[in-house]
């Protein structure tokens, strides 16, 4: 296996997943995933180690890890030698983070054949250990990411404090180490503008709410990344209920919000649907953020049957292929950014012209 | 003849007329209008006359511009009749000014049943002669307008000062009183960001460059207006043919624009035309503005070749008609301005629906 079969993938957290349970909507909940952050014992946390440490370190956890039954069949990776645009194609398909994207020797990533368990390894901690679901599979993932805690943790001796628990790198990560997250797709509480008081709510109650890309990035096409603040002072279980159900909550929210626009703001929706297919199936040039929000709009004009002859798995695998990394990499080659955006413009063209606006 | 039966007529200024010799464009000139400002000797301007006077000169004027030769068949309407969306609909038309939709008892206009001659009496002048054409009929116009002009001065003695020439009630128009003027489309000079720096030139040989509806509008549409600034020391052909020049060579710069972008930069233009053709067949709700600007796309698109099933005379009806007081008027009752939105787009679609991107 090697990074470029994954391109043949529809890519983990943007194929069709279970949603929340009762809402009437398809797709609210796109993905779900949870980290653990774990450190070795003895060893400098990466950010202190020298480059020659990490790279010792990296060679002995990629070979544990490669042989680890959870992770079976999988492919390991070294930051090393990766080009700029295999880089942007990991971070897309939420297999590394932004800041391992940045990082060179001492660094990699182990990911199993598909995409649901990987581990990167020296970003910010030793191990940063991750399971990625499309829908609402928190439980799951938990049961995922235990099993492969456990069978690592057999082969290596965590940074461990019977007071604090787990120890990282960063304070904000210690105790379980872990961050449950959840990704939403939320275009009709945006339309009927009560995404912004949602978001402060969710904030207040201890809960940050991300963009597409995760840290510090912009909410792209309505899709937004709730997760936990607090690792410390909860159980694991109590920190991925909670979210549960708050999430289920959010979930909720904007299936009423849709139904509402549906029943009381039908020209707003069909509007909103029937400029992104106008666009979309005309335009020539499209930068990322315009393919991201338009392919959402797109997505909802879908899910509430405002569309016909695209499917929402083909509008998902459009929103991911559309993205710089993806884009180039299923291209064969680097494009320069003016070139990408016509090249965008006819892949999203070719597909969305064969549906009809209902 | 009624108001009402000016519905039916494309509206005099955007048929098609002919364009600048040389020009390989079509419709880059849209039409061509001349107005001359005169006063009645020894009779207070209407700014200063009372309500009672401006209604017995009204009274008194209008008979005599019906019984004219040169504007038999006419309509003449008195602005106290008016609802505000006849007066809107005058003022699309470019049959009344921004002035006179705002007046009352003593004021009103007379207009032939082509549209091509009118004459506004009590807007800031007593009298206000319009000739107004599609295309480029700068000297066909004056022909027009002068023989009306001296029509009338058989009838009734003009404020004249002989070192001077005609009075006026602004000091801007005294000595011809007239003003010429040309439409534009340009926007290929836009797509190219060459509008601004001939804008500034214009306006520095001393023209005036306004927007779709006249003094103080922005241009909408890509639409506009070149007229000349100085009434005084000049004769009006001389003012005529020197606007006849510049316009001519503003239409060649459009032009060459036009080619260029369609040679260097044919992803630009296919896809400024391409969003407008897609947002226009599929939005629901278009504000006047935008379906000016999309149109204005549109409308390109046909002289380009890229738009098949659709003439620019079609497209031209549809910038009329989608203007809130022709919006009204064809449908026959006032419209709130959500709903009007709404209305537009549905016109709009219906029509450009049929059209494809070739």
């Amino acid at each position: 296996m090697t990074l470029n079969d994954l391109i043949h993938n529809p890519g983990s957290w943007l194929a069709s997943g279970p949603d929340a349970g009762g809402v009437s909507f398809p797709g609210i909940i796109v993905s779900s995933r949870i980290r653990l952050a774990r450190n070795l014992e003895g060893v400098a946390f990466p950010g202190w180690a020298g480059e020659d440490e990490c790279t010792r370190i990296q060679g002995r956890v990629s070979g544990i890890l490669q042989a680890l039954p959870s992770l079976t069949p999988c492919l390991a990776l070294e930051m090393a030698d990766l080009s700029p645009v295999d880089r942007e194609f990991l971070r897309e398909r939420h297999l590394i983070s932004n800041d391992l994207a940045q990082k060179s020797r001492g660094s990699g990533v182990v990911i199993r054949q598909d995409e649901v368990l990987s581990v990167m390894v020296n970003e910010e901690d030793h191990l940063r250990l991750q399971a990625l679901r499309p829908g609402f599979q928190l439980p799951e993932l938990w049961k995922e990411i235990s099993t492969l805690d456990t069978e690592l943790e057999k082969q290596l001796r965590y940074a461990f404090s019977p007071e604090l628990g787990y120890l990282t790198a960063c304070p904000t990560n210690v105790g379980t180490g872990l961050r449950a997250s959840v990704m939403i797709h939320a275009p009709g509480l945006r339309l009927i503008n009560e995404i912004e008081p949602i978001i402060k709510g969710l904030t207040k109650i201890g809960l940050a709410v991300r963009g597409l890309q995760g840290e510090g990035t912009e909410a792209s096409g309505n899709m937004y990344q709730i997760s936990n603040q607090t690792t410390l002072g909860e159980t694991e279980p109590v920190i991925i209920e909670r979210l549960i159900q708050i999430v289920g909550e959010v979930a909720h929210h904007e299936a009423n919000a849709r139904a509402r626009l549906r029943e009381h703001r039908e020209a707003t929706v069909a509007d909103y649907v029937g400029r992104a297919y106008g666009v979309l199936s005309h335009a020539r040039v499209l930068t990322s953020q315009e393919a991201l929000d338009m392919l959402s709009a797109l997505r909802l004009g879908c899910e509430l049957g405002m569309i016909s002859g695209l499917d929402k798995d083909s509008v998902n695998r459009l929103t991911l292929f559309s993205l710089p990394g993806h884009l180039q990499k299923s291209e064969g080659h680097t494009i320069p950014p003016d070139e990408r955006d016509q090249a965008r413009a006819r892949l999203i063209r070719e597909i969305v012209c064969r549906a009809t606006v209902v």
